[in-house]
């Protein structure tokens, strides 16, 4: 049967591209839950009409016609955290034939967007988002368009949007108490340079422990880094530069804490004897490390799996109405570093 | 405008689904390049009949409406070497604004099969692909729609099929050859259970260097095991339970090898002291091993970066027509672990 002269399907990403806007801000004409300049309005409804685009066409689309398939964004697949974050997604999602796409990011706000735009445009069934700052604006559009969203995160859920996450502020609660229960007195964190999201949360934390031990906060034991192994280093060698140094350093991640041993090393210190260190996440290196880390559980294979639990209840139909969340306890490692 | 009626496009998968055969399947009927019974021929051709399916639509469409999206399919995402190549391959298509999309198979050929499928179906612009037996039988489907492919592992390229890899023979080889200088004597390797491919190939470089050197070649000292941390546990256990236990033992890869330093020391043995271990890949955490880990380094950043040029080159039509090899030249990193 020819099918010359047949008409492409217009999606939001063509009105979007059109109208030289984001795809959340077309979802937001159409929604008019969040104000857009009356230009921006007039442009945006100016390009539906034209290209006649069918916004709840899309919405069937999504529900009809299953892609199986379901995205997961992270800012950084060369940390083992986020593997066993995609290794528990398709522990659940596999059996039920759904294949899990990733893709990374590096935690830039602008590659994140475009990430989530390019599933909308891929039509996935859900979305798992990770990203060092979990923000709800970086998902809106996937959720605004019916797409099922988990964001991982310590963030509050919101309609259309699950979180999955590990309680951020208890874990740097919990590791904060550790080391002053070990005794260390000039306690460092080395943190990302943004201001929310998981790392400010575990800082957070960190400086109710501090409260609540009775000890001062010291702004300069703070370091705002890039969230990778280079930056650790480079963190830990300013930590050490200081005139009253610290005796043990708390570090965002693992992999910024094998940063922070590099640093410890590269000024000939030993771990924990001169300067203890103590990571997140334990990742399946932290215990093959020497001295093996110290570090607070987070069980991203279980909180990939929770994910991929809450998107088959999406998906199916089975999940209530309401947005959910499922906190995992952060728990102490204890372990040879700290 | 109202699109009512609109006739959604059919697809080569819709064909396949539809006639109950593969997508290879229907390829090779189009192509009449490679024998298909005279059934399922008329089976097919019925159906694209009965569902109007024009394939030449396809090849086109393909070729002029970019998804600017290269998929990546590997077959385990929390072998921290996979991580790698898909960040050289970002390093290379981010700047060009191509996303990555990463998709993790457990190396079963039904679910490899499966991902490139559901990847034609997307319409990806290119594809590269990596498996413990890359196999141009996995990827056929996605060359013969014209979908440029990239193929990880040690084979010959074939039309529309660019090949990277580290020359696994040689690797095998240099391998073995450093064991018999530094003196081992009883030298073992634990392998997948395939015998084909990269592992394979790595074994052909064993048992060259062994005849090189006048050893006698022992089948029983050649494991073969599930390609993981637990596998490279369980085969070091069969091989230190031998009457005439290795001396010396190389492992497919550095994950394998960390799972035979944990079966040497659940037998309380030394490394390098009672069995020596060695590697492939020299994966970041192979230096932070206690013993850091001897192993062939196989660059897998560059590999990666090779295969996003080479995509890049296909895509803008400036790579030569024929298809491409890309070699990188194994060498030894010479660390504690033997």
């Amino acid at each position: 049967m020819p099918q010359q002269g047949r008409r492409r399907h217009v999606s939001i990403t063509d009105v979007a591209a059109e109208a030289g806007v984001s795809i959340t801000t077309v979802s937001h004409v159409l929604s008019g839950q969040r104000p857009v300049s009356a230009a921006t309005t007039a442009k945006v409804r100016k390009v539906i009409a034209e290209l006649g685009y069918e916004p709840n066409q899309l919405a069937r689309g999504l529900r009809l016609q299953r892609t199986n398939t379901v995205a997961l964004v992270v800012p950084d697949i060369t940390n083992p955290f986020y593997p066993l974050i995609a290794r528990g997604l398709q522990n659940m999602l596999g059996p039920a034939g759904v294949q899990v796409l990733v893709t990374s990011t590096d935690a830039d706000p602008s590659v994140e967007d475009a990430a989530v735009q390019q599933m909308i445009t891929r039509r996935v069934d859900g979305l798992a988002f990770a990203g060092y700052q979990a923000d709800h604006r970086r998902v809106a559009a996937a959720a605004e368009v019916g797409i099922p969203v988990v964001l991982l995160g310590g963030l509050t859920p919101r309609p259309g949007i699950d979180v999955v996450s590990s309680d951020d502020v208890a874990g740097g609660e919990i590791a904060a108490k550790y080391l002053i229960s070990r005794g260390y007195q000039r306690i460092a964190f080395i943190t990302g340079v943004e201001r929310v999201g998981s790392p400010a949360n575990r800082v957070a934390g960190y400086r109710k422990a501090l409260r609540d031990a009775g000890r001062p906060f010291s702004p300069s034991l703070v370091v705002r880094e890039e969230i990778s192994r280079d930056g650790g280093a480079r963190a830990m060698a300013r930590l050490l530069a200081l005139r009253q140094a610290p005796d043990a350093v708390l570090c965002t991640n693992d992999v910024v804490a094998i940063g922070a041993l590099d640093g410890a090393k590269a000024r000939g210190l030993k771990v924990p004897g001169n300067v203890a260190v103590m990571g997140f996440d334990d990742i399946e290196f932290a215990s093959l490390l020497t001295p093996a880390l110290t570090t607070v559980s987070i069980r991203p294979l279980e909180q990939g799996e929770a994910v991929g639990r809450l998107l088959l209840e999406r998906l199916d139909g089975s999940a209530p109405r309401q947005a959910q969340r499922i906190l995992f306890d952060p728990a102490v490692v204890a372990r040879e570093s700290a």
